[in-house]
């Protein structure tokens, strides 16, 4: 499997990040074609005490072939824009491969 | 779930990360009481090109309990004090709780 990984970082004004994320984000985001799974983590902690993170969002695709096809379809660009708008200084994107064990 | 999250960036020499990730540090965290999964991604870019990741990996445990008692063990200080010996300057830990939808 693939995964677009969106890692945030603490917003400034969580109560206004968690209604955007929820009700406009979320929404966007399960519109992409190709879309197998999402996983939202929220960020508790640290071994250490305190995260600087806020939340991981993983977004499963079946192949290369059906991500990079889901990459090329207006919800995605959809998505993508919407998270720039609402989190743009606090994402970290990564696309991920699960290791098979 | 609670899980455990270890985000580690490019490490320097890669084919001495993998060594040690797959026949030191695996072994060592597979034997902490209570891990219910290990899921390990391999980072393989970002929408912009590279990435300053390499590798993510999740231990999930059943419960905030399961996961507070695991912590605890022998094994967990073990990887704890392996991950440190070979990354601990590219490891980000993060303690994460799965949002359910």
């Amino acid at each position: 499997m693939i995964k677009m990984i969106a890692l945030y970082k603490q917003p400034k004004d969580q109560a206004a990040f968690d209604e955007h994320y929820k009700n406009v984000h979320t929404p966007i985001t399960e519109k992409i074609p190709g879309l197998k799974k999402m996983e939202v983590t929220k960020i508790i902690g640290s071994p250490m005490g305190k995260s600087e993170y806020y939340l991981l969002c993983e977004m499963y695709y079946e192949s290369q072939d059906a991500f990079k096809a889901a990459m090329k379809s207006d919800e995605a660009k959809a998505s993508g824009k919407d998270v720039m708008s609402f989190a743009g200084d606090i994402v970290t994107m990564m696309i991920g491969e699960e290791v098979n064990e």
